[in-house]
């Protein structure tokens, strides 16, 4: 079985509303010197399986296909994650 | 300025249907071999000052009081990220 994170980030220069209304909560908690936040996603997948060069290309079609929208979101992939 | 990455995760057993239909959508889109899929959330903060041992005070708070729900959510952070 091979572990796998994908962490999916809003490309630099796409507008983060979330991200931005984050920044506003933590000013009203009283947090200060947060300079900005930006929100992603992340999805910790098991693969069946050994072949960690096959799970690589599997996990790119996944983000390619359904897990990222690749006009304005990034994707990292992480192998054998703990 | 200080950059960290948020991670926050369902806890163990705690029922996750956006990874349940995302683990369908990828049976559909014939991705087989999938395990399982467990969504979580990222947020990527800057902080300003270069005092790390203090971001991890107010990045812990900032995961307490808003960005993780601690009764079903863990969370890790990792600061100097890339």
């Amino acid at each position: 079985m091979i572990k796998a994170r994908i962490i999916v980030t809003l490309k630099t220069g796409v507008l983060d509303p979330q991200g931005k209304a984050i920044e506003a909560a933590l000013g009203n908690l009283g947090i200060d010197g947060v300079g900005s936040v930006r929100q992603g996603k992340v999805f910790d997948v098991t693969l069946d399986g050994d072949d960690a060069a096959g799970a690589k290309t599997r996990l790119d079609a996944m983000c390619e296909q359904l897990l990222a929208n690749t006009v304005i979101e990034n994707y990292a992939v992480e192998i054998d994650h703990g």
